[in-house]
């Protein structure tokens, strides 16, 4: 028996606005109907501006995030490719292994967890490989299980640099939408997000920025694929269609989501996840403890994985959160597991949420075994959300 | 444009659970339909526990908790009817002012705004009234204007040490289901509540305990009515049909928001509104402010009205909360308007809820000029919540 | 256990479109904010259309239409007024009991339960009336029990013939938003709907129009009142506002119900139920059955009551209805019981939803004892539905 | 703007029941909270019992019933594999091509688009086949094209009186849930769903029965795979869990769904999908045409494909009942594209709306330039409806 509302921070599925959840309760319709194309065409030209491309495409694929990685990868390699990949956190872990799976020749830069995506290394790597054997560099834009944005621009200049062919994937399944992403600027071949980050959305859809690169070399491709061929989704959305039959529900939440997005402006968007995440950032500082990301510079402005003092496991933090106070915090993952629990700070929030998180955090941690001032965070991140205005003041003020 | 969740703090409508706007999700359905009782009998009979009832009736109007005020005065009490009452916030104000609009002839006991019911001074009157010319006493549970609690069993004694004949009305509306109401130990002759607080539904049920006591006043009472006829509703009600249109969506919601109650288990609902205002009044304290309650014993469980310093107008306390966090806090009415803002704390609640209130209260009060520690009330409120076992825990443990 | 839909063919509360169902799937929010006034202003104006009003009020009580009705009496008419009733059904039966409750003189003309109001009886005991003792003639513009539209601006010619001040009441309750009225030019003073009917909501709202002739009436009312004093209404509703809590998820629902409403537009809305209900006619007329309206001209537009033969008790039918085909059809009431059962054919309605009770219709009378040929009465619909032209396909000439 | 409710009877998705669509409606939660597993082991208990298997392992994939296809394929067969299949209607065409796609040597066998599958023929090759060259054997057990159901048991037979090893793959994409199916007493080792038919939801979840027969064909193929290894699933499942994001909100529709399917019963919903169908096949008759199915001891019970008379283009008479009446039926696919529509009867279903498709159908043809007597259809579905008891009647008389 829980009462209240459940104070949900994990790093996604995030909180669904309720104009996007009254969008979604829906009755099922006729997907292959006459008028479907003027809900859907829509949402491809708006999602172009999210992923901040004109060049090229857009693909919903009903699934995952995960689906839309594995998408990327056989439309456009073909099998024993070398690609080039870090490993510093549970979902670029993840990808590595995916990669392997599929039948690529992984070229794996181990880094400690936290680690953001070691440019300087890919620069030197790509500089090195006059053969142009490496035929893909994988980006996790932002690492979900740490809490560390990476610099895809920096990646592209790296290619751009050593005047190397090789495709660039960015996963930006926690950043795209609530932190900058230029698919466009970055030339960036295969961009992938979900629908239950930044988009505000329940998981279900696994989205792809597909440039003009990258359906060159799907032509040639010859990875087995069916399900995921982004040519037969490619050819049918271009009238607002799909192979097959695709959760439409969502489309009308992401319909809506896409509205309030357009409506608070896509830069207000990410000035005010920069704003929460200060908060966040500061009330763990005010607690004297560390966040997994090594270097501040890359601390992500949608999810911080805290590091619990010695003798105090992450995993007690996170289960009192659940049990006593309704609150859902973000687990470590692998090698963090026990060490970090994460706070989610993405999608649809305001100050209030974050409040509610590090307060519960506080409770949380104190209850756990940690010596934590109670009130020390919430001071902390009141101090920066009273020093800096809100997205509706900025707005008034334009 | 705001983003986040709508931080609700008023004191109704409160927010309502999850599983409740569910429930109220439906399609029209017939009301006249055979099996129709089978979800309003069982209505009638757990709004029974809720008032703590076996001999009363419960009926439940179409409209709001000033609905249900006049439906019981003009179903028992006759034109000219010379009845005692308090006038110490704006709820007990509205309420004497119907009472002489129906043409009672009304006692009045004025108090300071932020005072108890006055249980001394009614049980003076009663005694002093020999001819029992006084035909009821009024006494309003909770004030939701100042959140002050009053005493009604006290009434019931001064009416019993009296042996005066007058009947008792208790104003519950936003204390029955969040603080013990006994209707029938107490003797309460007619009890009103709504159905947007302490049951936590949006608004549009006015729902009443009538004592027998009651209805046999209510056969031999001339005023003029209609729509508000107890004894329609009754008969009706007695096969589980209304005479007339009744609002359905609401008794699918009733019906999940008493499962809940139950589930919890009402003792359980109470402490749990104690606990979660104990730690609002900490907050209070710590911020060196004072409440409209003038006697702490009488501090209410579901509301608290705060007094910003001087100086300090707590209309703007509320605006920047609105317009800045979109947070909703209660304002001051009357008299107290500028002088009050108000935190609800009544209904579908938890730890994290309040330690929101209070965070935001803080940025609030900040912002309006208020010199107020920013962190200080949680970090109070935090320390009564860690002192407490939550409601789960007391659950867990029996 | 039932499955499929619920057909819910009673003349209300009726079928909520979807559009407005996921409009009042809303958190509570606070009545008193300062924006409130953008949701609620808007639905006033938009009512206004509706009513067809310019000078007149638009008020809505928190009730039920039986709520509006009962606010219209009390505020302009006094104890011991006469007024001019008839009773030719059980809606204009208990609006009569009503009054006489009330206080009212009432002169109540006893017609045939499926008569019309008697225009001409009317106006001749206006005309009789040169002291102008009848203070108010009321008429229900639709007889929901009956099936029969009643000719309210004859009504009003009446009244100026006789050059009579009386007020003009007028029963909406089923018409308005359906069928055509006009409150201005028909010089109706109290005008009366409630939410669950052509507006296409729950039950939980009473819907005044209210003439300026009636507000000047109200000044020296001497009828006590408080729930629904109309003045307290007027003077809050200027700015948006209420004297006790709305149902605030009702009025999301009423912002897209009646944006439906002036999408589809007025007189096309009226021309779908004209013609959706000659479809139910012409099946009546098919199965050699009886309306219980007496004569076709005032044939309504919103509900058909269909007589039973002799020896089909109607209760059967609807039974049959609701148990084996999951579809509810309106009883017959008072000495209509077991006489007819209604087709309610107004709101959110298409062809194919009347095809369905007509189908179903069939059904049920033949297993409740009827000769009634299968697809008869279908047959006759579709025919009427194939000659007229539908108000997509009007919409899409214009 | 179209008004009422749309008609949905397409064969997928299908009308959603409202109970589901209220358990949808749920605010994001924490797919790794330790209680997660109290949702979902319970459905994987109960999607057994729907798919009738007891060794078997239940898989849900993020997705639709085509990826839930290709896990099937890649999850057990080698590149190169020799398979059996038919082609005899869209999606058996749909299925052979994504076979041929991912690598496999498709023996197909071709057939009049309407046929239902080769069991005689499928017997002569298998039995021909003493290499066990043949890998698998895949039966569509109702194409949905055509509205044809196979006789899978007849092709287990074929198998073992052949003594042959091949792996059986059946789709059961429109009939599980809603025809018998039985897992376990036919050996079918690949068994396919969707959510958005039988099981009353919306697109999203590809579902699997996996024999432990496929299973041990895992460990071997070679495949390659990632995002729908079954293995991952199984392992993750087995405590509740996922191996990535799964949507939550599915889950929570699919416990009221199957809550439905077993408070009906299974074999009570089998019965009602045939007797619904029955009256929707004597209403094809009653219309003089025929029906897509070759044989009418194969023809489908969730699904009827209608062919328009000669000179009628099918394609009006879908874009008539879409624009007209709001009504969706499915379309011809294919070869059968403007000869064929489709009445898609599956599902959350009742007499009622089966006699509004028939009935709007009649609209449709009639307006497109068939001969077809109004009514008659719907008379002749009547006839069946009125011969046969109703689930309820049938549960009532248990």
């Amino acid at each position: 028996m829980r009462t209240g509302i459940n104070h949900l921070f994990i790093p996604g599925p995030t909180n669904v606005p309720e104009a996007v959840r009254q969008a979604m309760n829906v009755p099922m319709q006729d997907q292959r109907a006459h008028d479907f194309g003027a809900l859907t065409l829509g949402l491809f030209a708006d999602l172009k501006k999210v992923f901040k491309t004109t060049t090229g495409h857009i693909v919903m694929l009903p699934g995952s995030g995960t689906g839309a990685w594995e998408a990327a990868i056989t439309n456009t390699l073909n099998p024993g490719d070398r690609v080039l990949m870090a490993r510093h956190g549970m979902f670029s872990n993840l990808w590595v292994e995916m990669a392997q799976r599929l039948g690529l020749d992984v070229d794996v830069i181990d880094l400690e967890w936290g680690a953001e995506s070691p440019t300087a290394d890919f620069a030197r790597r790509l500089s090195d490989d006059k053969a142009h054997r490496i035929k893909a560099v994988f980006v996790t834009q932002n690492e979900t299980a740490t809490g560390v944005t990476s610099d895809v621009a920096a990646t592209r200049r790296a290619l751009d640099d050593a005047n190397h062919p090789a495709l660039l994937f960015a996963d930006g399944v926690s950043s795209i939408a609530s932190i900058d992403f230029r698919m466009d600027d970055w030339g960036v071949d295969l961009a992938v997000t979900g629908s239950q980050k930044g988009l505000m959305l329940p998981a279900g859809l696994g989205i792809l920025g597909v440039s003009a690169k990258a359906m060159e070399a799907a032509k040639t491709s010859t990875m087995r694929r069916a399900y995921f061929e982004l040519s037969d989704q490619i050819k049918n959305n271009a009238t607002g269609y799909f192979p097959y039959t695709p959760p439409t529900q969502l489309f009308h939440g992401l319909r809506k989501s896409l509205d309030r997005i357009m409506a608070e402006g896509l830069e207000n968007v990410f000035a005010r996840h920069h704003r929460l995440a200060s908060g966040v950032r500061a009330a763990v500082h005010a607690w004297g403890l560390q966040t997994a990301a090594r270097d501040p510079a890359f601390a992500s402005d949608t999810v911080t994985a805290i590091r619990t003092p010695d003798g105090v496991d992450a995993r007690d933090v996170m289960r009192i959160g659940y049990d006593r106070y309704n609150c859902s915090f973000g687990s470590g993952l692998g090698p963090l597991m026990g060490k970090v629990f994460r706070i989610g700070h993405l999608g649809d929030l305001n100050e209030g949420m974050c409040l509610t998180a590090i307060a519960l955090a506080e409770l949380s941690l104190h209850a756990a075994g940690a010596k934590v001032t109670f009130g020390a965070g919430v001071a902390a991140a009141q101090t920066v959300y009273a020093a800096t205005p809100t997205t509706a003041a900025r707005l008034a003020a334009e």
